[in-house]
C-alpha cells in the first residue's frame, strides 16, 4: 500500500510518501514547501492544492493521510488550519484519492505507542519504522511520514476513529 | 462591475450575482445549493469547489466576494467554515478572479446603513436595491446578494477593511 501523508498548515506543509509491503515499509520520498507571504490567501490555498495534485500524479498513492492539526479552542487557528485542510481535500477529491484524517495522538500512539511522545521521539520511530540513516526533519516531514505510516498501519480500528472524511 | 457574492456553508451555500452599472444595480441571478449528506467530507468540498467554477464560468465575474460566516469562539465550527471556505478560495484563484471577505457587519453596514440589522432588514433592502419584486429567499441566497451588493458599493475603504485574502 503507498500512502502520502499530509501535514497541513497555510504557511508551510510537510509531506511524505510511505509504500508498505510485506510487513515493511519504506519512505519514496518526504520533505515540505512553503508558501510565499506575498501572495494573497487565496493564491496560497491555490498553491497547497496544486503541490498536493502534483505529488498525487508523481506517487499515485492508494491513499492520502492528513494530519489533524491541533486547533486548541483559537478560533481564528481554526478557520485558518480549516482553509488548509479544504483546499488539500478538494485536491484528494478531484483527483479521486481517497482520505482519511487522524488526530496527533493517534498518530503518536500508531508510531511511537503512545498518545503523548514529543515531536523527537515521533522522528526517531519514523527513521526506525523507515530504516531511515538519519531523522526526518524538519518537523512538517517527519510528522508527514507518521501520519502516513498511521494510515498504512490502519487496523481496521484505527481506520474508523481516524477517518473522518 | 459584476460580483458573485457567496454566502458559504458545508451543507448550504447561497450564491448572487450583481451587475452594477450607472449607479444602479440589479441582480443576474441567485440562488443556492447543498451538498449530500451521504457524500464524503472531501466530496462535498469538491462540489462546493465545482459549483463556484461553474458560476465564475457561467457569468465570468470581475471579483467574488465571500460573507466571512460568523464562527463564535467555537473551534470546530470555525473549522468547518474555514474547509468550505478553502475549497471556494482555491476555486477563484484557478479561475483567476480575485476575491475579498467581508464580515457580516460590515455588509450590514453597507446594504443596510446600520450593522445590526436582521434577516428581514437585509432581505428587504437588497430587494430595494436590486429592485426585484419580492424579498430574496432563502436568506443564503439574500445574503449572498448582500455581500455581492456590499462589494460592488465597495468605497476604497470597505475594500481595504474587507479584503482579507
Amino acid at each position: 500500500m503507498r500512502v502520502l501523508g499530509i501535514d497541513p498548515g497555510t504557511a508551510a506543509c510537510g509531506y511524505g510518501v510511505v509504500q508498505s509491503a510485506d510487513g515493511a515499509m519504506r519512505s519514496l520520498d518526504f520533505g515540505w514547501w512553503s508558501t510565499s507571504p506575498d501572495l494573497t490567501l487565496d493564491q496560497r490555498l491555490a498553491a497547497i492544492h496544486d503541490r498536493v495534485t502534483e505529488l498525487i500524479c508523481d506517487y499515485r498513492p492508494e491513499a492520502v493521510a492528513i494530519e489533524e492539526s491541533y486547533v486548541g479552542v483559537d478560533a481564528r487557528t481554526a478557520l485558518s488550519v480549516g482553509q488548509a485542510r479544504g483546499a488539500i481535500l478538494v485536491a484528494c477529491a478531484k483527483s479521486g484519492v481517497s482520505s482519511a484524517q487522524y488526530p496527533p495522538a493517534t498518530v503518536k500512539q500508531a508510531v511511537c505507542g503512545f498518545g503523548r511522545a514529543d515531536k523527537q521521539q515521533v522522528q526517531r520511530m519514523v527513521a526506525a519504522t523507515l530504516g531511515l540513516g538519519e531523522d526526518p526533519s524538519p518537523h512538517h516531514a517527519a510528522d508527514a511520514l507518521a501520519v502516513a505510516i498511521c494510515h498504512a498501519l490502519g487496523s481496521p480500528l484505527l481506520a474508523a476513529a481516524g477517518a473522518a472524511t
